[in-house]
Order: C-alpha cells, then sequence, then structure tokens
C-alpha cells in the first residue's frame, strides 16, 4: 500500500491511499481520518485499507481523483518521535579522514543517532524558510521507517518486524551549527530545523526485492539546482533498520507512528556523487586539497528522487524545495 | 489556573480543572477533552476554563470530585516537544571540576540543551521500569514550562511571553550510558529513559512572587527512600526560560505544547544538597576524595515537591515514583 497526507488545515491533515502507479488518490473516509491514527489502530484498519487499495487499483474506487503531491504534506506532518541515524559509516568516515580527527567510540558497532524535533515536519514541496545563509545550509539524503509500537529492549531482529511503513526523507542540516553542538555533548538542536518528507509512505511490500536485508536497495539520485549532485544506493547501510529501531528502544518503548531515519546516504564509490553539500566538500578536501564547493544560498532548490537499479522510478515520489529566507 | 490529566485510556488523557488548594477538580468536558487540545486553541479557551477554575474554587462546580492525584497521568502525556536545558552552571562546573575537564565551549552564553523523546512521559505516581541497576539510574528535580506556538528566532524577551504554565519534572537518566552519548558527539538518547512529571500544570500566576525574573523561584524537596536529598531553589537559573525558548527555536518554530525544561536544579551553596545523585557524587569525590554515594537500585523511591521560602507546599503536587525491573 502507498498512503499519502492531503493539506486539510489539521495538524494531521487527510489520509489519503495511493494507487501503484502514484497518480491516482482517494481519501481514507470512514476508515481513518489521518496517517497516525491509522498506525496507532493499523490491526484494525489494515484490512480495510488494503481493500481501498485494491479497489483503486482496480479502477473502481468510488471518489478517486488525480494525485496533485504540491498540496500534499509530509505522509506524516507531525509524528511521537524523530529518530535519525548515522549508518552509512562511509559518511563519517571521510568526515573523520578530511578533519584529521580519530573516529568517535564504538561507531562500528554502537550506531550514532541523535533525537530530532518531530512536531512540525515539511512536505515534498514545501519552502525551506531558514534565518540565514551564514549557518551553511545543506540537504541530506535519507531513507526511513516508520515503527509500529516497539517494546524496550526489544532485539534488531523483532525490530524489523516492527517496521510498517517506509520513507524517503530530506535532513535538512545547518553546518555552521553542527560543529558546536557535537562538542558541548548535548547533540543537534539548532543545527538541524523542520525535516522534510517525500509525499508517500509505503509499506515495505512496495520495494519488492529492493527491501532485503532490514535496508532499502535503491538508489537516491540527488540534484542541486537541476544539476545532478550523487545517487548513492541505500543498501550500504553498515546498521540495518532493525538495528536503529533497537537502539533507540534500549532504555524506553517507543510508541507507533516514530520514525527512524536512515542518516545519509553514502557510498563508498566516488562515483555516486554524495547526497549532502557536506560530503562533496570533504570528499574535494581529500581528493583535491582544497574545497571548492560552498553551502546553499536561499533561492537554491534541491530534487531527489529514489530509483531502482533498473531506472524505473522509486515508490516514493519526489522532493523539490527551495531554501528562502525565513521573515 | 491549575490543571491535571486524568488517566482514560486516550494518549492524551482528559483534561481537569483544579482547585487552588489542589484537592478538588473537575473535568473540562465541553470546553476541551484534553490539555494538548486546549493549548493548541488557548485563545478559544482560555476564558471557559477560568470561569470554570473560577466557579470549582468558589465551590459552585457541577460534577467537582475530591482529586486523586495516583489517578493522573503527566499533565500531558505527550507533547510536540521536549527540550531540556542545562540552566544551572553551578551544576555542570562541579561536574567539569571533579572530572577535571575543560567546561564546554560558550557554556557561559549559549544555553545547552538536549533534544528528548516527548511520545510517552510517566506520570507523578508510575513506577520507573528499567533494563538494568548496571546502567547507573539517577533521578533529576527540575521546572520546566509549556510554550505557546513560538516563532522561529524570537527574542528571550518575546519568548517568556510564550510561557503558558509552568511544570516540575523528574528527568530520569542512566549515568553509565551519558558519557559515551557525549563523547560520540550526537546526544543523549539511551541516557534518557521517560521523563516524568508532577502532577499540575498551572498558570505562571499560581505562583505569585515566585515566577519572577523568568524562573521559578522555589525550593525542590527531593528524598531518596524516605530521606532529605536536598532543597535547591530554581532562582538560581544562569538562563531564564524566555533563553531557553529563544535558543530552542532560533533555527525551527515550536508548535504550541512544547516543553521546555531547566535542567537540575542546582545551587552554589552545599548546605542546599542535590536534585540528582550524580552531583552528590561529583561533591563527594572534591569534598571528601571519594564517592560514597551509589546510584538507584530497583525498589527504590525518589520524592519530589516544590515548596515556597516560607514553607508552603508549591503548586505542582508531589512526584513520587520506584524504580522497577522493566519485563
Amino acid at each position: 500500500m502507498k498512503f499519502a497526507t492531503l493539506k486539510n488545515g489539521h495538524a494531521d491533515g487527510q489520509l489519503l491511499v495511493v494507487s501503484r502507479d502514484g497518480r491516482q488518490a482517494v481519501a481514507a473516509t470512514g476508515i481513518s481520518p489521518c496517517l497516525l491514527d491509522a498506525l496507532q489502530r493499523w490491526d484494525a484498519v489494515r484490512q480495510p485499507l488494503q481493500e481501498l487499495s485494491d479497489a483503486l487499483n482496480a479502477g473502481r474506487a468510488t471518489g478517486a481523483f488525480a494525485l496533485d503531491t504540491t498540496r500534499c504534506s509530509a505522509p506524516l506532518p507531525r509524528s511521537p518521535q524523530w529518530l535519525d541515524g548515522s549508518a552509512f559509516l562511509n559518511h563519517g568516515r571521510l568526515m573523520d579522514k578530511a578533519f584529521d580527527k580519530p573516529p568517535p567510540p564504538l561507531v562500528d558497532t554502537v550506531p550514532l543517532m541523535y533525537q530530532g524535533a518531530s512536531d512540525d515536519f515539511l512536505g515534498p514541496h514545501d519552502d525551506v524558510p531558514l534565518p540565514t545563509e551564514a549557518d551553511g545550509i545543506d540537504f541530506e539524503g535519507e531513507f526511513g521507517v516508520v515503527t509500529d509500537a516497539v517494546p524496550m529492549g526489544v532485539s534488531p531482529a523483532d525490530a524489523l518486524g516492527c517496521v510498517r511503513l517506509v520513507l524517503q526523507i530530506n535532513d535538512w542540516s545547518l553546518r555552521a551549527l553542527g560543529p558546536h553542538e557535537m562538542k558541548a555533548g548535548f547533540g543537534f538542536l539548532q543545527a538541524k530545523p523542520s525535516t522534510a518528507f517525500a509525499p508517500l509512505a509505503v509499506t515495505p511490500d512496495e520495494l519488492g526485492d529492493a527491501w532485503r536485508d532490514g535496508r532499502v536497495q535503491l538508489q537516491l539520485h540527488v540534484q542541486w539546482n537541476g544539476q545532478r549532485f550523487g545517487e548513492p544506493n541505500g543498501g550500504e547501510m553498515n546498521f540495518h533498520f532493525g538495528q536503529l529501531i533497537a537502539h533507540a528502544a534500549r532504555t524506553r518503548r517507543l510508541t507507533a507512528g516514530c520514525i527512524v531515519g536512515s542518516g545519509t546516504v553514502s557510498n563508498v564509490a566516488r562515483r555516486a556523487g554524495s547526497a549532502c553539500i557536506a560530503e562533496r566538500r570533504v570528499i574535494e578536501k581529500i581528493d583535491l586539497g582544497e574545497i571548492k564547493t560552498g553551502f546553499m544560498h536561499f533561492g537554491d532548490r534541491v530534487r531527489m528522487q529514489a530509483k531502482f537499479d533498473d531506472g524505473r522510478d522509486g515508490p516514493f515520489g519526489v522532493i523539490e524545495q527551495r531554501v528562502v529566507a525565513a521573515l
């Protein structure tokens, strides 16, 4: 199943079931008002939602309409928690090498993860208002999952069974603010403004073989102002999503609807390019001896879309956002 | 006004208006189902809630009943964000001195603040299930505020005007896990299990003169297994709540109902004692040359209650919790 959320003036928006080709949608009226509610009552709503999805795909859903993703918010405009890992160790190793610093302790065995704000997510085509270009504005292309309720102390294997939906994410970052917040030890806060999401949240089966080993085995194609920036593959995650969820639930339970992110998708092969500017800068420093690329300016655009290895479009739709000056 | 939340099987509970003496309550049925809803529609509900509060205090509210805080959840069982500062610099300075480490950069001018989980708070008398005593189980007595919607880039002065309610908090901490998470740079996650709250959330006017300079000028009396542990005063905060809110909203807006905490209440005068075990241990190391106090065991209890300087009970009610082994 594929889901989207129509902006309707309420904080949680209106739940839409979307056709497999992403073109048609139908409101889930009568089953569940919003995706967060559906996740909290999943056992009760899964079957009716599946029937509505089947009807839509068969061209016989009453009230179906053409989906316009510019009217969509994030699939979950707000969620109980937003926990973002840094599960592609290649990304961290590049950063460490460029700045000649030792790797964080236990980096190979304990996932890095920060707690982000989850009350005010951005939709796939929403402008990104930020206070100043001097903060070092950067995008971060990621994949993520939405969980069912997760008990404290869950095993990584059992945690994988708690994955309800898969997402594509743009984790906006302010690079001038991150180093201070890391050094102070309390983690990212100002360095992480509102996170954005592709329009469609999908059940893992919609990925077919590309949902494998607890990872999203898709390329994430990133463009900055219309120029190719990279297309790293999500399969290179050093920790799978079950491990990330288990890390998050080690000392507390998660309520249904929590979002767990992969961190910036990053591949060892240089030809894959990057999914964030900070990584390209680091590669320039290592390979060319100097940083050539600056961060984003107001008016800049970023576009992100997952694709299968055979070139087919991924299931999440497109993130296309513009950075603007906050008023 | 004073508010509490009755556990009713729903995630947000049922909103109660509580009498000034904390003994009587009445459901806010017909005005607002839950405190989060009330905060999100504050301008519309403030006057009817005030009228209900006045009627309750005058002994003429229909349906009033004796408040039993053992049936209460946290005033907000879940909230949009939980942002906890470390605004009592005495606490941090003690920690730094004991471990002979330099203070974090800019510690006098930029508040330390971490983003906590806000989807699963504990009520004032809820048991605290944790996986193992080996994690270094500790309480942290704090004060906090609940905000209205806060715009990005708000000034500290304007941010103070966004304070809607004042809270008393027990920020459970796992001390064996904190140092690794601080060193890794991504901030606290496993080191911060579910946070607990005193039963009553109050409008600032309920504190009278004790809400002054953006601070809660009350003593926080802490007992561990019935023994006095400390009663530091909230007035010694080095950053006021407006500064903390402004810090949190520097690069993003906050939605109505966000909670901002003070961090462990801590006073320079040794006679005040401490509001967390970690600080007492540090003082022992500095003053006595060795740490004598261990962390909590399963079955241990902590009690926290704010009091005015003249000995009157504070307005928040009592936190009294027991640590238990998670199943």
